[in-house]
Order: C-alpha cells, then sequence, then structure tokens
C-alpha cells in the first residue's frame, strides 16, 4: 500500500497529494502511523530551496507523532503500539566521535528526516528506532510534535552549555521557538527575561514564564543591562546589535545561537570576548537522550506547545498561516481532526 | 626616597628616568624590590595610548619578579623577603560577584598594574597581596616575568574551557604568547599542531611541543584540517579567515581568542556555530588560584619562557627590539645583570 503524503512538487510549490512506496523495512527501521505532524520554519526553508539541498517531490514533517506499526528486525527500543515522536534527524551513523559520545545530533553522517527522504506529512514514515522517542504519558501527544524539533532546539542549549537554576536567561524572540524557551527557562529555576521588539507580546511573554521584558526597539535598552545575564538564547534568524547583547552578557556570559541567522554573520569585537571571558556559541537540536528527558522535564512541569492547529488534508492552509506570520505559536497538523 | 622609574612623558614617547614618590602603604598592599620585568606587547600599547586610557608619565612594567619589602597591616598572604611575580592587574576588589567565585581576573572593578598607577619599569612597585604570587622554587626567577602576563594569558584558556588531555589543540601564532602555550598544551598531554604563516618557524614549533605544524600561508591547509580540532587558541591580533578556523574545529570545539583583535572583528555565520555546537569565545589573564597552579604545573614540567635579556637601563632597547620583531620570544628587563 503506497504512502498517502503532500508534497511540493517544485521549488516554493503548493503542497500536492503525492503517493510514494516504501523498500524493504530496514534492520534498525521504525514504522509510524502519524497521527499529527508540526509545521517548522525549517519545513518552509526546505520547500523554498533556501538552503540549496532540497530536493523534489519534497514531503515536508519533521515534528512527528505516531504510533510504531512496524519494526525492522534489530529494532529494540521501541514496541508496535508504542507512542513516539520524530523530529529533524531520521537516522545517525552511532560509529562516529560525536555519536560514540552521546551527541547523536552532530553526527558527522547522520540524514534528515526530509532530507533525501520524505517526511511526515503523510500518513506513514520511516525512521531508524534511535530517533523515534518514546512520548511519555504525561505528555499530551496533540501537542507534542513541536518539541521534538523547536522544543529540542531550545532545550538542548540549557544543557551544553551547563545553564545553572541560578542563572539569569534572556531569551530573544518570542515565537515558535522562544515560547517554548520561556517556559523551560522558567521551569530550570532560571531568572527568565524575554526580549522582544513588539510590546503586546509583553503579557504573553510573561504568561509564558518570563519574569521580565525588555523591548529591545528601545536602543538604550540593553546598554542598561549591561553585565546582567548569563545566557542569552538567541531563537531569531535577523541581524541584530551583536556587541551589545554581548555587552549584555556576565562575567564567563554564553550568547547562544539556534535561530541560524541567515541575514548577516555574527561579528564582535575580540575585546568583546577577552576581558571577561564570554562566549558566542550555537546549538543544533538534542541528541536522544536529551529529547527523553526533556519530555520528562515537560511532563513534570506542565510544558506545552501552544498551538493552532489544522487538518493534514488542509496542510497548505497551515503553512500559509506560518508563512503569514500568523503562528501562535506552533502549527500543527492533525490526521483524525 | 623616591621611586626610581622609566617613564614615557608622551604618547609614543620614548622611556626616560622618571622619579615619583609612594604614598602611604595601603592595608592590603605589598612594596616590592624588583630584580627584572618582563616587557609585554601591551606596555607597547598602553605607550602608544592604543586603548585612548593611558595617562602620562607612564610607568609600563606588568610582568615583574621581584622581593617582598614591605607588607600592609593587613598582609597575610606574603611575607616580607619572599620572592613573587606580579602581573596585570594591581588589585582586585574581592567583593563583585567573579571575584567571589574566584574570578578575580574577571572583576569589574579591578585595578592594572599600569593604567593609573606606576608598573615595573622600576627598582620599586607595588601592588595588592592578591596578586603577588609566590614564586615556587622549582621555577626560575630570572625568566619568571612572562608568566604572570602571556604565561596566564595562554594557560587559562585550558582551564576555563576544560582542555582535556586528550583533546587535539591548535595554537595560532608562534611568539611570546604561542610560544608558551605550546609548551603548556604539550605538558598538558594533548595533541598539539602550531598554526604558522612562516616556514622557518616549523623547526622552532616543534621543538617547543608541537606534533605537527600547519603552514596557514597555503590556503588549503585549513579546509584539510576541517573537523579536527576540540580547541584552537588565537594569539594573534590580525584579521584571520575566520570561517575556516571554526570549519576546522571538531563537535563542540572552542575557538579562543586572547590576542585582544583590534584590526577587524570575528565574523562568524550562525549556522558555522549551530551545526556543530561550536564556540568562538575569550579568555584575558588569570585569577590568582590559576596562577599559583600555573607556577606548579611549570616546575613540573620544565616550562619556562624563552627570552631576550637587557638591563633595565637599557629598557628602550628592549622596546625596541620588541618593536621591530625581533623578540624570541619574550624580552625581560633585568636590574643586577
Amino acid at each position: 500500500m503506497p504512502v498517502n503524503a503532500y508534497a511540493a512538487m517544485e521549488k516554493g510549490g503548493k503542497l500536492e497529494p503525492f503517493e510514494y512506496e516504501f523498500g524493504d523495512l530496514g534492520f534498525d527501521e521504525v514504522e509510524l502511523e502519524i497521527e499529527s505532524c508540526g509545521i517548522c520554519h525549517s519545513d518552509m526553508s526546505m520547500i523554498d530551496n533556501e538552503w540549496g539541498f532540497s530536493t523534489y517531490p519534497l514531503v515536508p514533517g519533521h515534528e512527528v507523532v505516531g504510533k510504531v506499526t512496524k519494526t525492522g528486525d534489530g529494532v529494540k527500543a521501541v514496541q508496535v503500539g508504542q507512542r513516539v515522536g520524530l523530529g529533524w534527524f531520521a537516522e545517525s551513523c552511532r560509529r562516529c566521535r560525536p555519536c560514540l559520545s552521546g551527541h547523536h545530533n552532530l553526527c558527522t553522517n547522520s540524514t534528515a528526516t526530509i532530507v533525501g527522504r520524505h517526511g511526515g506529512f503523510a500518513d506513514r514514515v520511516r525512521a531508524s528506532e534511535l530517533w523515534c522517542i518514546p512520548i511519555p504519558d504525561s505528555v499530551d501527544a496533540v501537542t507534542a510534535g513541536p518539541l521534538f524539533c523547536g522544543g529540542a532546539t531550545v532545550f538542548n542549549p540549557l544543557v551544553q552549555y551547563e545553564v545553572s537554576p541560578m542563572d539569569r536567561v534572556g531569551i530573544i524572540g518570542i515565537g515558535g521557538l522562544g515560547h517554548l524557551a520561556l517556559q523551560f527557562a522558567r521551569a530550570w529555576g532560571c531568572e527568565v527575561t524575554a526580549f522582544t521588539t513588539s510590546d503586546d507580546k509583553a503579557q504573553q511573554a510573561k504568561d509564558l514564564g518570563a519574569h521580565h521584558v525588555a523591548n529591545t526597539r528601545d536602543e538604550g535598552t540593553l546598554k542598561k543591562l549591561r553585565g546582567s545575564f548569563d545566557l542569552i538564547l538567541n531563537t531569531t534568524a535577523v541581524g541584530l546589535p551583536w556587541s551589545d547583547y554581548v555587552g549584555a552578557l556576565c562575567a564567563k556570559g554564553r550568547f547562544v545561537n539556534v535561530g541560524g541567522n541567515v541575514e548577516e554573520p555574527i561579528s564582535v569585537g575580540a575585546f568583546d570576548l577577552i576581558g571577561q571571558e564570554k562566549r558566542v556559541g550555537g546549538s543544533g537540536l538534542a541528541p536522544p537522550v536529551i529529547m527523553q528527558r526533556m519530555l520528562e522535564f515537560c511532563g513534570r512541569h506542565g510544558i506545552a506547545p501552544i498551538t493552532d492547529r489544522f487538518s493534514m488534508d488542509d496542510c497548505n492552509d497551515g503553512m500559509q498561516h506560518l508563512r503569514d506570520g500568523k503562528a501562535r505559536y506552533r502549527v500543527v497538523l492533525t490526521r483524525q481532526p
């Protein structure tokens, strides 16, 4: 039986019904019956071939929630009937140094769910058992999808950059990523500041966990906050006053990018980093073990993505909603509305 | 009795004999009879008012070795007669968060030895007991001076960026800082690569501890080393192919600046950092506890600055030697030749 999917047939194209056949189920592979799938900004980037490695037909979707229906002969981590989530990665080699070190998201030989394979805008999808993360009962399955890409993206820096509950954390951008980052940082025990350029997001940011909201449209805001943050997480993809943000870090502070800034390079003077031992870094996705623990953390703290929901069959409407900047905060496509 | 010093009387000026009087000895202060003093690139920068906060007369010198001759009423860490070293900092507040955290070099209210006070091109100098670091017998006092600024500058990143003896470390620039960094990284147990643009430094770099020498004048060199380093230490102050160096880092690798790049900002694409969770940071000097341990480490491993020596009275010759780029690798002024 063919997979019933939605695909962009060309760069920037509308999504159209598209059928394809799976090959043999791999030794380590799991097949999922999809229940829902989030729409991530990078689905849009892939449809638009923004990064230059898209191939068409392109079936987007890498924030999948589904039930295991088939398992390859070597699969032991999940069982048929189990509900799991699948994010950006479909496979990592498990042999390279990052994999052997528990950093499968940094695998130098990984395969992404929608790069050279077909993703979760479909009734079924396949991936390695490694990246099919069981969803605990404590997590609402209907809204869980965005945790597997957006959530992992902003949770992982708290781990990898060793954020302490005593820390003062700033979150730039209150959108699909930022609204999860605020919830995570608050539950992590930190003092949380939301940076936004939009006053009408101030109350929302506080509802999501921000103790403070700083409107950076006012040029003096960052200068007043000089030396105030242990970690600033940049969830945006726009040019920023880099030096002012680095200046807002305290000694040994870290400015971490997760938004994949495509507009301009990050430009910082060496002296801005040297005197107070500051760092500018990046973080991308999260390894399976951190995704498991992120889900436990979400269950324990009642953290969930806030979603706008569309039927899978209305995926073009959902995509347009995202393109129009209307998502509050994350779009999810459901198969049984 | 006045202090007999050498001072620049104006921006870029030659050093001239200059006498000044100490005030009352502070509660925490220590007075040193100077035996020797290294010349650091930042003495030159201060004479030339490169950073805009020099005041004249300016007595340079912040790589001091001397004997304690007087101690303030509150001094307990050192005794009269003891040999100590004094580096960039003369005082830190011991009350701010960085100080309370053991990072006195990141004190937000510190005083530098040659900023608003007079330094070590003199027969005597004063500083807080905090920054007068006892020199163990295992360390050669005559060449120890440069450890207190240049040495601390390149030792500290190994600590603060948590370099493991299993790591692959690259050192950019084989000069006053780099020649110490090579020795440190080798004794730290790492696989060490020296980056240089000068073939005639290759053998010297190996003698100093490099397992490999990479000539970056050849444009292909860095691309061939893609993904190869856990830490790259940039000791230079020139513009570099930032993206290629960040590309030469492995997953979770760190590119650390200590050279105070004044020529151009560091410019890196966010994607260069995100995919492999890389970091670009800085480090400046070292806190007292790390300076103490650095000296023990030097004694244990026979690490010492390689110096060109001049008499204190020939400090202009020593300074010119540095300005001419002839120092191999660090200039030291001695008072008893």
